[in-house]
C-alpha cells in the first residue's frame, strides 16, 4: 500500500458539439466506414472553449460543496500556452487565488503520474485536499493529411478530488517505464525549442499531432501484458479480482485488446473510445468519472488503470476505491 | 521534517558561447550601460545545442559513477516540443531505456516543485535514486523589441541526484502559493491551444518571451518577504542561521533585494545573475550547483531556496544539506 486516500469528488466536461464519422469523412477524404473501422471512433466531441475553461468546469463538479483544494495539479497533454503553465489559467477560471498549482506532463499518462504524486503527498502529509485535472483539446492539432491519427482525437476534461482516509482505500501499487526508442512514434514537434516558430525549418505539420498507431501497438503489446501480469502477481490477485480495468482510450483496437488478447472479460474493461475518441490525457480520468457516474464502480472495488503515452511510456496503478 | 535525503551528485552545463552586453547592445538597440544597469546582466551564455542535450550533460555529471537513477524528473520552463514531454529526449540522450520519466512545469519554480515531489517520493519509498534536471534555452525566445526582458535571459542546465539518508539532512519545509492575477505578467502565449500556430490571430511576438519586470517586482516584494518571515518563524530559526539563501535569479534588482531590503548579508545570498542572466528554471539549481562546486556550502549547512515564477507563483524550501 503506497498511500490511503479516496476520491471524494468526480467531475467531467464533454463539449456539447458532437462530430460524427459522417461529419469528419469529407475532412479526411475517407469513408465513414473507414473511420469507424480503422479508428473505431463513431463520434467525438469538439470544444469551442479552451483547455482551462474545460478543466474548470470539470474541477467545479469535482469540488461540489467541499472545501477549496489545497493543491491543484494540471495533468494534461497539450498546454494552453508555453508560459505560464496551464494550472495558472485553470485556477484563474475557478476564481481562486493563493492555492499552489503546477503542471505535470507525461502526455496520455499525465493523470496517472499526477495520481502517484498526489498519493505520495498524502502519505507525506504535505497536502490533504488535492484536485487533479486533465483537459485536452486534441481536435485543435489534428493533421487531416494523416487520417489515421486525425480520426482518433476528441476533446474532454475530467477531474478528481482526493482526500486521505483511514481505511484500506487508496493506491496499492504503481509503476511506470519509459522507452525513448519510441520517441518518434507520437509527436507534436513544434511549440518548443526543437521546431520553434522562429526556426525557418519549422513546417505547419510540425505543429500538428502525428502518431504511428500500428508501430505503437506492436511495441506496447508485449510490454503492457508483461506489466499486467507482474502487477497481478506482485499484488497477489488474479484478473477476476479486478472490478474494472480502465485503460487509456488510445484506439478501439488498443482498448479491445485487453479483452481480445489480454484475457479480461469484455465488461471488465471500460471502453468509451467509440463515443469520445482518444482524449489524450483526459481519456483515463474521463473513463473513471463515467464509470463512477454510471455506477459501474463503487466503494471498495479494486480498479486498475493502465496505458501507454508518447515516449513511449507505460504506466499502471492498482487502487481500492 | 518532510523527508530525509541528500544530494549525492551535482551537475551543470553552461554553454561555452558567451554573449556580452557589448554583443547584445546592437540587437536591442540599447547601450551597454543600459543593459548592465537595467538587467544587471553583464554576460549570458547562448547554447548551440538543444535543451535535451544540455540537460543530459548536466545529468551525466550529477550521476558520475553512481548507479542509474530509478526516476528522472525534467523540471524545465520551456519544452523541446509539445509531445512527447522533454524527459523522454533527455533519457534518450543519456542512452537509457526503461527508467520512468516525466516533466513538471511551474516555469522558474519547476526545480523547487520537483524537489518537493522527489522529497515525497523518498518519504513514501517509491523511488530512491532520483535525478531532477532543469534545462532552459531562453535565448531562443527573446523578443528584441522588448529589451527589458531580452537583456535578462541566458541558457543553462543543472541537475541533482537525490538519495535517502538516515540523518537530519533533507527537506525541513516547503511551501508554494499561486496568484493567477499575475498570469499576464510573464508569458509566452504561443505553443499551445491559446495562440496555436494554426490560429490566424497568432502573431510572431506570441511565440516570444514577454515579462513585465517592474510589476512582478511590486507584486512579489510583499509576498516574498512575508513568506520568508513565515518560514523562519515556522522553523524556529533566524536569518543568521541560514548558510545560504539561493533565490531564483530573476534580475539583478530582484536578487540584490534580498540583501538590500530583506535584511540578509550580501554574502548570504547566492548571486550569479550578472554572469549567467535569468536562466528560467535552471537558475535555482545552477546557483545551487555553483555554490557547491565553489565550496560555499557543505554538509549540514542550512540552505533556503526562494523564488517567483510565471503565474505569479512563489515557492520556498528550507533544506539541511
Amino acid at each position: 500500500m503506497i498511500s490511503t486516500f479516496h476520491f471524494t469528488g468526480y467531475g467531467m466536461y464533454l463539449p456539447p458539439r458532437i462530430e460524427t464519422a459522417e461529419d469528419l469523412s469529407p475532412k479526411l477524404n475517407r469513408s465513414v466506414d473507414w473511420i469507424r473501422s480503422r479508428a473505431g471512433v463513431y463520434e467525438r466531441r469538439v470544444s469551442s472553449i479552451d483547455v482551462d475553461e474545460m478543466a474548470a468546469i470539470a474541477v467545479k463538479q469535482a469540488i461540489g460543496k467541499k472545501n477549496k483544494p489545497d493543491l491543484i495539479i494540471n495533468a494534461s497533454g497539450v498546454p494552453k500556452q508555453v508560459i505560464p503553465d496551464t494550472s495558472i489559467f485553470i485556477q484563474k477560471q475557478l476564481g481562486y487565488s493563493g492555492i499552489p498549482s503546477f503542471s505535470v506532463h507525461a502526455t496520455c499518462l499525465s493523470f496517472l503520474v499526477a495520481l502517484n504524486i498526489a498519493s505520495s503527498f498524502i502519505k507525506s502529509k504535505q497536502y490533504c485536499r488535492i484536485v487533479i485535472v486533465s483537459s485536452d483539446r486534441g481536435t485543435c492539432g489534428r493533421n487531416f493529411n494523416e487520417p489515421e491519427s486525425a480520426a482518433l482525437l476528441g476533446d474532454a476534461a475530467a477531474a478528481v478530488y482526493i482526500e486521505p482516509i483511514d481505511s484500506n482505500s487508496g493506491l496499492l501499487s504503481y509503476s511506470m517505464e519509459t522507452y525513448p526508442e519510441g520517441a518518434k512514434l507520437t509527436e507534436v514537434r513544434g511549440g518548443g525549442t526543437n521546431r520553434h516558430p522562429q526556426n525557418p525549418m519549422t513546417q505547419n505539420s510540425d505543429n500538428l499531432f502525428s502518431m504511428d498507431g500500428p508501430k505503437i501497438f506492436k511495441m506496447a503489446l508485449e510490454k503492457v501484458y508483461s506489466k499486467i501480469n507482474q502487477d497481478l502477481k506482485q499484488n497477489n490477485i488474479s484478473k477476476k479480482d479486478l472490478k474494472l480495468l480502465i485503460p487509456h482510450q488510445a484506439s478501439a483496437k488498443g482498448v479491445s485488446a485487453y479483452s481480445k488478447i489480454g484475457g479480461f472479460k469484455k465488461n471488465q474493461v471500460m471502453n468509451i473510445v467509440s463515443s469520445t475518441g482518444n482524449c489524450v490525457s483526459a481519456s483515463i480520468p474521463l473513463a473513471l468519472v463515467m464509470a463512477y457516474n454510471n455506477k459501474i464502480i463503487s466503494k471498495n472495488d479494486l480498479i486498475y488503470f493502465i496505458g501507454t503515452g508518447a515516449g513511449l511510456s507505460i504506466a499502471s496503478a492498482l487502487l481500492r476505491l
